[in-house]
C-alpha cells in the first residue's frame, strides 16, 4: 500500500491450490483486473476512505480448506456411485465439496474469506454421460439422497448450496460436448455442461469446425459468459448482454432433455406448436428442482460482426433517456442487439473510469447543459443484416435526438467492450480492501420504472458512503430491467445481509420482479410465495411433486 | 341447378332460427360466399363431378332442433346456477346446448346436417363477470359437474364437445369488455370473451375510443378473426395470418387471469423474469382443462398500414420456394408480417380462382419456364416502421430473385385479402353439393418439410378425385407450418372420419407436430401420448390434477 496516493498494492497472485481463495476468486486463477485509477478515486471519495481504510481489512481466504468434514452418505452408497461414475469421477474431500457448493454472491465470498464451510454436498460426482446421470438420479431417488446440479458455478443466488448435503453433479467436466448441428434449421444441440466460450467458438468457426457454409453465433453473452454453461443459462433463465435482439436464454431454447426421478424425456423439436401447454416452457427456469437438464437444442444466428453499428448518446436526465429507450423498443424498426441505459451515478463513474471527466468532450457536454449528477449515458450496438442494422442505427439516432440526447460516437462502447467480461475480476481486488460490491436486479414495466428506480435507489443511498450505480440492459416493448450495483463498506456479514435483504424487500414492494436474469436460488426463495401468490406457488409445488415426489432435487431451490 | 354449366343454384337464405343449419353455418346468418366460377370449374374437374353429382346430395340441416333432450343435472343445482348467473343467463333447451357444444370441423357439420344431437352440455350459462365464473366453478367442483368453456365457437378439434354433459360457460356474451389500456407499456387487458373485430377496432381507433396518442393493432388475424375471441386465441394457441412478424398468440400474452377449482390467480405482469417456471407459460394452451381463462393482458403494436409493402413471386417449383422462404426467415432483416407459400396445386387453383390462367401474365410465366403443375406462389407483406418494411421488401426481392422467383407485384395479395376472412363461408355452399372440405395442419422444421409434405400429400391424393392444396403461412428461423386443405366427395361420415384420421396418422409419423395452431381438443387427443411420450403426458396430467383434482374441467380435452 502506497501511502502517497492511497492506492492499495493489489494482490496479483494465483490463489493457493485448495485454498478458500481459489474457491471464490472470479475466473481464471492467474488473471486479475484492478480498478482503474479513475474508478479507485471515485470509490475512495464516495466511500470516504482514509489512508488506513485502504489497507486490507477482511481476510484473503488464503488458508487451505481442511479435509475433515463428515459425510452423511453411507459407504455402500458411495461405493454404488463409484460403480456408476467411475473412481476418477467421485470426490468427497471437503475442498471439492465446498468448491462445487459455492456461488459468487457477495455473501458466498464473505463466508469463504471467513473460512466458513457450510451447506456443502457430501459427494461430488462428474457424470460422464446421460446414462451416468440417469443411474445417479435413480439411486438417489431410491435412497432419498439430495441431488444438486453444478453447471459452471456463477450462481449469485445460493443456487448451489446443499443445506441437506447429498450429491452435486458437475456438468461441465464431461457433459460438455456437441451432440448435433443442423445448419438447415439453424440449431445446435449440446450437452448442458458446454461452456460459453466453447459454444460460441464452435459457432463462430462453424465452417472450419462443423463443415458449415456460414458462421454463426449463439447470441447469448451474459457477463459470466466465460464461466457459465449453456445448461445453466437455460436452467436459471439467464439473459445475455445482446438479449434485446437475440432474446433471453428462454427465447433461445428449442428443446431440452431432462432426467428426473419420474423419468427421462426430451421435449418436442418444433419451431412452434399448439399441442397444449409446452413442457419445453414448463421446464425452463426449474433450476434443478424438477430434474437434471442434460442437453439442449438452441437457436443459432448468422454471425455478421461486419454489420455491427455502435452508438452512444448523453441525455440531460434519466427521464429523457428512459423515454428514448422506450420509444426505441416500441418503434418497430427491429431492436438493437445491445442497449445499455445508465443512471446519472453510473454515468458519472463511467466518465471517470473512461478518463473522460474534465476532457474537452466533458466541457462541451457541460456547455450543452449535460451536467454531472444529472446526465445519463445510453449506448449500444445494432446487429443483423447490413441494411437492417444501418436502419436501426439511423432510427435510434433520430429518437435520441428528439429526446435531447447528444450523439457521442461508438467510443464508450469500445471502452465498455474491454471490460464486458473482465469487470467481475475487480471485485476480488476491491474486497481485499474491505470494499464490498454486489448487485441485485429486477424486471419492470415502463409504467413502473421510475417508482422502482427511485425507491430502491433511495433505500441503498440511505446507507452512508455508498455508491449505487443503476442501469438497464435488456429491453422489451413492454419494459426493461433495472440492475443495481452497490459498493460500500461494512464490518460484519450480518450487517451486509440485512442491508442486501432490505433491497430485495424494496424491489418486491415497488413493482419489480424478484429477478430479471439472476434466477431465484435460495436467496429469493423466501419472497417467492408473496411475489407469485399461494395459488401459483402451489402449482409449482405440484409440478415439483410430480417429477420429484421425495423432494431430492435441489431441496429448497426456488422456495419449493 | 343449371344443367348447362353444371353450376348449382347456391343457397343464399339465412338459416331458420333454432335449426341445425343455424348451428353449423359459418359466420353471420345472412352472409354467403359461393365458389367463384373459376374455383367451381376446378372442383368439378378435379372431383370428376357429373351433372347429377352437382345436385345436392347431403342434407341441408334445415330442421329445427327438438327441445326434448334429457338433463343430467339435478333441479336444485339448476336453481343454484340460476341464483348465481341470473335467470336470463341460464338455458337448458336442446338448441342452446347443441349450439354451444358444436365446433366447425367437417365432422361437426356432417353430424349436424344429419340432425345428430350428441355430446352436448346439460346447461348453458352466460356468466356476467369473473365473480359469476368463480361461483360456478366452485359449485361445479363441489358437485362434480363438468365445466366447458365456449369462447366464440370456431374450434375445429371437437374442443367444445361435452361427452359427460355438464355446463358450458359462454364467454363472449358478457365477459367481453376492456379492463385496462396502458399506452406507456403498450398493453391492453380484456375479458376473455372479447371478439376479434371489437378488439382490433378498439386498438385501431385508440385515439378516439381510448384517448390514446397513437393507433394500435393487436397483430392477430386468424382466418376465424371475425368469429373468435381473444381468450380462445390464447387458450388454444392460435396463430394469426401476420404471425411471422407479430408472433403467435402465445407470444402476445403478457399475463392471464384464471379461475380454477384450486383457486383463482393472475400471472405476473413483467416483460421478462427469472423467477422460476412461468405460470403464464404453463397455462397457455390449456384449453379449459386447468381452469377458466377470464382475462388476458396482451402486447399491442403501432398501427401503421401506410408502411405496408405487398409482394408476390412465382417459383419454378416448391423446393426453390421453400429455400427462399427459409432464407428470408433466417436472414435477420426482420420478418415480413405475412408470408404465404403455396404448393403447385394450391397455386394452380389460385391462378384459376383469381382468373389469371390463360392471361398474358400466365403466358409470360410459361415462357419463363414457370409451368402449371410445378410453379409455386410465395406472397406476403412487410409491416413495421417505414424504412424497416421497405428494407424487408427489398431483401425479400433479392432472395427470391436468387432462387429463381419471378416478381408478380402485390396483385395476388389484394386478391387474397378479399377472401382472407370470408373464404370459410364457401364451405357451406360446397357442402350443400356434397363436396366435403376440411383442413389439417402441422408445424415442421425446415429439415423435415419435404418429407412431411410428400408423405401427407401422397396419402391424401391416394383417395380418388381429391384436391389437396397445401400452404405454409407461419414462418420461423427454425421452420414453418404446413396447412393441408382437402376437398373431396364421400358418402358416409365414417368414410370421411377414417380418411381424416389417416391424415393425422401420416402427419404424426412424418415429423409433423399434431397441431400448429388448431389446438388439440378431442380430435388430436388420442395421439397426444404417442406424440409427447408418457413422461410429458404424465406431467400434464399432474398439473391438471393439481388444478382440477376431480377432473371436471373440460373432461377429455387435450387427452387429459
Amino acid at each position: 500500500m502506497t501511502d502517497k496516493d492511497h492506492t492499495p498494492d493489489w494482490i496479483e497472485k494465483a490463489p493457493l491450490k485448495e485454498s478458500f481463495r481459489s474457491v471464490f476468486k472470479w475466473g481464471a486463477p492467474d488473471k486479475f483486473k484492478n480498478p482503474s485509477q479513475g474508478f479507485w478515486q471515485v470509490i475512495k471519495q464516495e466511500l470516504n476512505l482514509s489512508a488506513s481504510d485502504c489497507q486490507t481489512v477482511i481476510k484473503f481466504g488464503e488458508e487451505t480448506v481442511q479435509k475433515n468434514t463428515g459425510i452423511a452418505i453411507q459407504a455402500e452408497d458411495i461405493k454404488a456411485f463409484e460403480v456408476i461414475a467411475g473412481f476418477d469421477n467421485l470426490f468427497f474431500d471437503t475442498f471439492s465439496r465446498l468448491k462445487y457448493s459455492s456461488g459468487k454472491s457477495m455473501e458466498d465470498i464473505l463466508n469463504l474469506r471467513e473460512n466458513e464451510v457450510k451447506n456443502i454436498s457430501d459427494i461430488v460426482l462428474h457424470p460422464r454421460n446421460k446414462e451416468d446421470v440417469k443411474k445417479i438420479v435413480s439411486l438417489c431417488h431410491q435412497k432419498k439422497i439430495p441431488v444438486h446440479v453444478y453447471g459452471a458455478g456463477s450462481s449469485v443466488t445460493f443456487g448451489l448450496d446443499c443445506p441437506e448435503g447429498g450429491v452435486t453433479l458437475v456438468m461441465n467436466t464431461h457433459l460438455n460436448k456437441m451432440i448435433a448441428f443442423n445448419e438447415t434449421d439453424q440449431t445446435i444441440t449440446v450437452e448442458a455442461g458446454m461452456m460459453g466460450p466453447e459454444y460460441e467458438d464452435l459457432l463462430n468457426n462453424a465452417p472450419e469446425k462443423l463443415g458449415a457454409k456460414k458462421r454463426y453465433t449463439g447470441g447469448h453473452f451474459p457477463q459470466s459468459f466465460e464461466f457459465s454453461s449453456v445448461g445453466g443459462w437455460v436452467a436459471a433463465l439467464g439473459s445475455g448482454q445482446a438479449s434485446s435482439y437475440y432474446g433471453d436464454a428462454c427465447d433461445l431454447v428449442i428443446s431440452q432433455e431432462y432426467v428426473t426421478p419420474a423419468g427421462s424425456f426430451k421435449t418436442l423439436d418444433y419451431p412452434a406448436a399448439a399441442t397444449g401447454p409446452k413442457l419445453n416452457d414448463i421446464m425452463k427456469g426449474s433450476e434443478g428442482c424438477f430434474g437434471v437438464l442434460v442437453a439442449v437444442t438452441m437457436k443459432i444466428f448468422q454471425y455478421m460482426p461486419e454489420n455491427t453499428k455502435e452508438f452512444s448518446f448523453m441525455f440531460p436526465d434519466f427521464e429523457k433517456s428512459v423515454n428514448a429507450a422506450r420509444q426505441i423498443s416500441q418503434a418497430e424498426f427491429g431492436m438493437p442487439s445491445i442497449l445499455r441505459m445508465s443512471d446519472f451515478e453510473e454515468t458519472d463513474v463511467a466518465m471517470k473510469m473512461y478518463g473522460l471527466e474534465g476532457s474537452i468532450l466533458d466541457k462541451f457536454m457541460r456547455f450543452k447543459g449535460l451536467k454531472p449528477g444529472q446526465r445519463c449515458l445510453l449506448m449500444g450496438q445494432a446487429d443483423g443484416e447490413k441494411s437492417f442494422s444501418k436502419n436501426v442505427f439511423r432510427q435510434i439516432k433520430k429518437i435520441c435526438k428528439k429526446n435531447k440526447g447528444l450523439y457521442l460516437t461508438g467510443y464508450p462502447m469500445k471502452k465498455w467492450r474491454k471490460g464486458r467480461f473482465s469487470d467481475p475480476y475487480m471485485r476480488d481486488a476491491l474486497n481485499d480492501c474491505g470494499v464490498l460490491i454486489d448487485t441485485l436486479e429486477s424486471s419492470v414495466t415502463w409504467e413502473n420504472i421510475h417508482t422502482l428506480y427511485k425507491n430502491v435507489r433511495s433505500y441503498i443511498k440511505q446507507h452512508p458512503d455508498t455508491i449505487c450505480m443503476t442501469h438497464a440492459s435488456h429491453f422489451y416493448a413492454q419494459g426493461t430491467n433495472l440492475y443495481f450495483i452497490f459498493i460500500t463498506r461494512m464490518q460484519a456479514i450480518d450487517e451486509f445481509r440485512t442491508f442486501q435483504r432490505g433491497i430485495i424487500d424494496r424491489i418486491e414492494e415497488n413493482s419489480g420482479s424478484l429477478s430479471h436474469h439472476h434466477g431465484v436460488g435460495r436467496m429469493m426463495a423466501p419472497w417467492m410465495e408473496k411475489h407469485l401468490g399461494k395459488e401459483q406457488m402451489d402449482a409449482l409445488r405440484a409440478i415439483k411433486n410430480h417429477f420429484d415426489p421425495d423432494g431430492i432435487m435441489n431441496p429448497g431451490g426456488l422456495g419449493l
